[in-house]
């Protein structure tokens, strides 16, 4: 027999790949298979002459990364991991039954895979991350690849991604541009004009390389193009068929995300079944990463003093940083409002700025955990918003950082609407196994903020644009799903339950109350999610059900919703009055805004005056 | 006296702008004057010599429309009103202050305000919207001018809405970008180096002129251009100063969103108070527009047959659109799954494709709307997570326009969690003055999508990928608020409150109970945002306070969350279990993972059984 070159075998690669999808697609009765097949070729020559990764070795920093931006071409993946041998037949023909660690779009629950996607315009941009942790953390030489479909190109983050890589010159990253020009229902805006594609990359600042993405030994010089570029990062432009390789399908729109009428039939134009094994080379030994820094010494302030939250958060985060070398801070260009900036001048080295572009900050986050590093990335709490669809996807990721959003709620004053965080405590909370957190004072925060970085999953800290009162000890330990109940006592007749800024405004309403001989509750409820059900369960019984809860955030989904959550499916719940912000705020002092939302002291203890003289269903305990 | 030129007069009228900009600032002691500053001479030779605006006719459409992307820059706006004769020196110096409507960053308060802006990179996809509008659904020849930061450039939006405003040649839509370099916290990534925004813009399919921003007859002339330029829209970049006309600050980092030390010497430094007036071109007559079309005859669907509500949505949009003219519809690149399509095929001149580019698409819907069209929006569920912001912001914005998030929940089945929506209702809910709906039917859904049109605010409808069971007649009338009640007698021992494919299980549940002799009550809370309490209440009452409530979504900020704080503040809230998606899922069949989350008839019927044994604190009524 005669010895196959380099460029057969590859050829051949490709068509196994082809006939993967194809029968995984027909065994699941679902999937995308012709978006796998335009870009088999590409990733044919890629495993099989430039990835560096070792299959046993998953997690070492030394592995190049492989990302599916476009993470529908899911049959891709896992029949590259069949022809690595990492992944048999029979797994593969499980594809996207219940319990196959094969899902529809690929997820960490495969050991090779680093992040979920599915979400398209996301993992270019986490690709950014994790390039910018082997070129200024890692240094070790690695290389990041990632697929990219024509259609997620219209994504903005798309295009945070090509300024930030270039920007950071990140020529360790690569992007490969599948241009087969067929979104889901039609042509692309850019259809197989290449050359519109690497124009704007080159704008961007990128290296960009026009290639037939068929065409293996093309490719296979485009890639060392890639690799041989210096000081910015390069896009290879490949234009394919989608379909690429069975006539029925091949460059036809109608055919996304389908099946094909006739997978036998396909396989055989295809050139039947293969058994092509590809030996994907492995980097450099790994190198061990050393991660414990000093001793951690948080900061303390005095009780009594005003210190805001966000002050504390950067502090805190500084002494964090000396304590774990493995911690690095993002931001969005408001370092100096979010003291994120403290970290930054304390370790510049492992501070990235990240300019307004939270889609590729949160992302960016996304990344350099999946390698190994712990991230803590803040803005202001509503430009979160810009990046939930991100955070969403973390989840899918089971990645693990944190998130600090300042200037949460009316209390940030004059700005107006447009910069208070009012719905993310909701949005928080609907992150699948996340932990909200929001302190009401400086020690509490920086003891939440050394908390999160021992927390597995997506952890959110709110933090308050104005200073307040200092209300614990330093030394004082608050542990996630707790609570400090701040007053009580055997009398109580009503629990006030607050976090944040409404924490003060409850104690102020408590003394308000007491003149009037209501004895009330105050509960400093931190840990939002999770709750410390416990507590807020003896409130209710203490006081005869009747509670108040009280939120610098919409009613809905917030703290009030997290109360009633926890006390649901009790034998009494309680009756809960909730004060939260229900009307469009506009700019104003923070004492107005609170007063004008009906969440300061004074409408705090109207509704507890109101609750304790109105009859609930258990009258005795 | 000398007759004063053209460019003499917008040289002092920039000057005043720049007064006016830091006398504000000073009196309310808070503001961001010296990003005002860097555009001042900008926006006087804009408002003296291009904009067409009829201040007593702010909703025509023959209108300019003017918008302000950089929205910290709000005193510039408002400098412009004073001189404009529709601002008081007294209402200008109460800015930011409560009550006034001069709001931190611009907000639809003011009528000469469209949108809401503040949240970077959103002032040009919305225009882009407007500018659709202007060239293909008004033709009346108005232009939309966009105020642009050089800082938001790095927000991916901005590269969307590039991308779309060429693809859609929108040759009436001008981008002027402020360089003045400098952002919150340090430089921009581009710094002064206009040629490569110039560039970039280029590369996406705009024309460019560069200009010195402090030069009125440069920018006269390139506004010139602008005007001139058929068949792309143009961008301006324009080479500024930030703090440009006060020693102090002129092009001085650190001074971003902060007071001038000295404001009394700086208008000195600006020559002194003006009271320069400005005559704003105005636009040829409003053209009134004819919004009536035949009447309604939404789709008619047989109880019993199984139809998705997605389809139905589809079906009943392409008839709304029949009967209102001013109905426009906007699909994210997935038309073939929301069945946006059908609207596309009958309306096509009211349809446009916004690609993979969530951002952009609901940033054109505020545009639409804001100048009297009326959008409906589609993508998947999860996908509107990636335009979270811009909904958040359009609820500044006082926005009417109609969302419908497809593909929601488990029900997908086997293209996994990356395209399952499960935490949009409670982002949805979390959005002031919103409507969240969430049918189980096609008929249900057909009269919902009638209603929606009728309803102000932000609408939201959630859609189910397979094909449901039609449990209600098409002649039967939904109004928002209001709920179903499935099943009832006077036995009924607990309630089963879903919407959409739980109302399906929890009817199965029903039957399952019925078999042990257990009766339950079960409800279809359709609408989720506002709800039907009355209803609930008298659920709660009859089955002695046992509810269960089942939804294909996150435990947290759903129905559940929803029936719980409708029922908070009464004198006996019930016991209410919660049945929702509590881990992460997986691949499957939509069975499969409606019974792995817990929350198929079976686990409805077992959570019911335990309820109905578990004593609650009522037990007669």
């Amino acid at each position: 027999m005669a010895r196959v070159t380099t460029a057969e075998r590859r050829r051949e690669l490709g068509q196994q790949f082809r006939v993967d999808s194809v029968r995984m697609s027909a065994a699941a009765k679902s999937g995308h298979p012709t978006s796998a097949m335009s870009a088999a070729d590409l990733l044919a020559v890629l495993v099989d002459g430039y990835l560096r990764y070792d299959f046993t070795e998953p997690k070492s920093p030394a592995n190049d990364r492989l990302v599916f931006s476009k993470g529908h071409a899911s049959t891709l993946v896992y029949a590259i991991y069949r022809a690595a041998g990492v992944v048999t037949e029979a797994e593969l023909l499980d594809y996207r039954k219940l319990g196959s660690p094969l899902e529809g779009h690929p997820t960490p629950v495969l050991p090779w895979v680093d992040v979920a996607t599915g979400s398209l315009g996301q993992g270019l941009p986490i690709g950014v991350g994790m390039a910018l942790a082997g070129k200024y953390l890692e240094r070790l030489g690695s290389r990041v690849w990632v697929l990219c479909g024509d259609s997620e190109m219209a994504e903005g983050s798309m295009w945070e991604a090509f300024e930030h890589a270039a920007h950071f010159e990140l020529d360790n990253l690569t992007a490969i541009i599948d241009v087969n020009r067929l979104g889901q229902r039609g042509e692309t805006m850019v259809g197989w004009d290449v050359d519109v594609h690497a124009e704007r990359a080159r704008a961007f600042g990128w290296h960009a390389v026009i290639v037939d993405g068929h065409d293996v030994d093309a490719v296979d010089a485009a890639f060392a193009e890639a690799v041989g570029t210096t000081g910015k990062p390069t896009v290879i432009v490949a234009r394919t068929l989608k379909g690429r390789g069975v006539a029925a399908v091949e460059d036809r729109n109608g055919f996304h995300g389908k099946l094909l009428d006739d997978p036998d039939a396909a396989i055989v134009e295809l050139g039947g079944l293969r058994d092509v094994r590809v030996e994907v080379a492995k980097p450099a030994a790994r190198a061990e990463r050393e991660t414990a820094g000093a001793a951690l010494e948080l900061p303390r302030y005095d009780i009594g003093s005003r210190v805001a939250t966000r002050k504390a958060y950067g502090d805190a985060l500084a002494a964090l940083g000396a304590a774990r070398t493995d911690v690095v801070v993002l931001d969005g260009e408001v370092s100096n409002s979010t003291f994120a900036e403290l970290f930054a001048k304390a370790h510049p080295e492992r501070y990235f700025e990240m300019y307004i572009a939270e889609q590729q900050m949160v992302a960016a986050a996304v990344g350099l955990q999946a390698v190994g590093w712990r991230p803590f990335v803040s803005t202001f709490a509503a430009f979160f918003s810009r990046a939930y669809d991100f955070v969403r996807m973390a989840a899918v990721s089971r990645a693990t950082f944190s998130l600090c959003g300042s200037h949460a709620g009316v209390s940030i004053g004059e700005d107006g609407p447009s910069q208070m965080g009012l719905e993310d405590i909701a949005a928080f909370r609907a992150i699948h196994g996340s932990t909200v957190l929001h302190p009401c004072d400086a020690n509490q925060t920086a003891r939440l903020v050394a908390e999160m970085a021992e927390t597995a999953g997506i952890s959110y800290l709110r933090t308050l644009r104005p200073a307040t009162p200092v209300l614990y000890g330093p030394d004082e330990a608050f542990e996630i799903g707790g609570s400090r109940t701040l007053r009580s006592s055997d009398e109580d007749e009503v629990a006030l339950i607050g976090a944040g800024i409404t924490v003060h405004e409850a104690l102020k309403a408590a003394d308000l109350l007491a003149e009037e001989r209501i004895v009330a509750r105050v509960i400093d409820l931190y840990s939002i999610k999770p709750l410390d059900s416990e507590t807020l369960l003896a409130a209710a019984n203490a006081t005869h059900g009747r509670i108040v809860t009280i939120e610098d955030h919409w009613p809905e989904g917030g703290l009030g919703d997290a109360v009633l959550a926890a006390l649901a499916d009790t034998e009494e719940p309680p009756r809960v009055v909730s004060l939260a912000v229900r009307e469009m705020p506009s700019s104003g002092t923070p004492a107005e805004l609170l007063a004008a939302a009906g969440i300061d002291a004074e409408h705090i203890a109207a509704a507890a005056r109101r609750l304790v003289r109105t009859p609930t269903g258990r009258i005795s305990t």
